[in-house]
């Protein structure tokens, strides 16, 4: 099943797969090939791609259990969010601490 | 050499590196140890220290040049450092334009 996690944790990785499988995973999360799509595409079997794109997923969450830079980017947004809404508030004195939060993350 | 940027490249990607990698780099740049007490620690020759730390450095730098962490690290911090000045003084004028910013580092 495609998730918008998987979208998100190739955006953070993909530097860091071989070209073969960006190329699997680009056609499948950023330009929504089926496997069948992808098969015919690249002139191997439905399944190749498949257990390709399967092993490829596993390879991207252990990336994030290790670097966390998809939790961090997530924690970032929600803090930066806060820090618009504050700053159409003009409410200066909580910001500080939202700051402070920024710089722990890392 | 040992530098500040190859300290700060180990906090990012240490995680990356195997037991073995993580302990030679940690007893080199964290503990400070020379290579000839690392050798003895280890019981390794100090050209197999020196070798292995080489090597985990040229990984350190191509990580780097895929994930660009400590790049934007330090531009993260200059942008807090600004939004901290700009707190102080009170310049809220300008903090849209420095969360705006920050967004863009992902």
């Amino acid at each position: 099943m495609k998730t918008m996690r998987l979208n998100y944790l190739l955006d953070f990785y993909h530097m860091l797969l071989t070209p073969k499988q960006q190329r699997y995973m680009g056609m499948y999360y950023y330009d929504d090939f089926s496997l069948v799509e992808i098969a015919e595409e690249t002139d191997v079997s439905r399944q190749a791609v498949y257990d390709n794109i399967k092993r490829t997923e596993t390879i991207l969450e252990s990336y994030e259990d290790k670097l966390r830079l998809y939790e961090k980017f997530k924690q970032r947004t929600v803090l930066l969010d806060t820090l618009d809404e504050l700053l159409a508030d003009d409410y200066t004195s909580r910001m500080d601490d939202i700051i402070r939060q920024l710089r722990e993350l890392g």
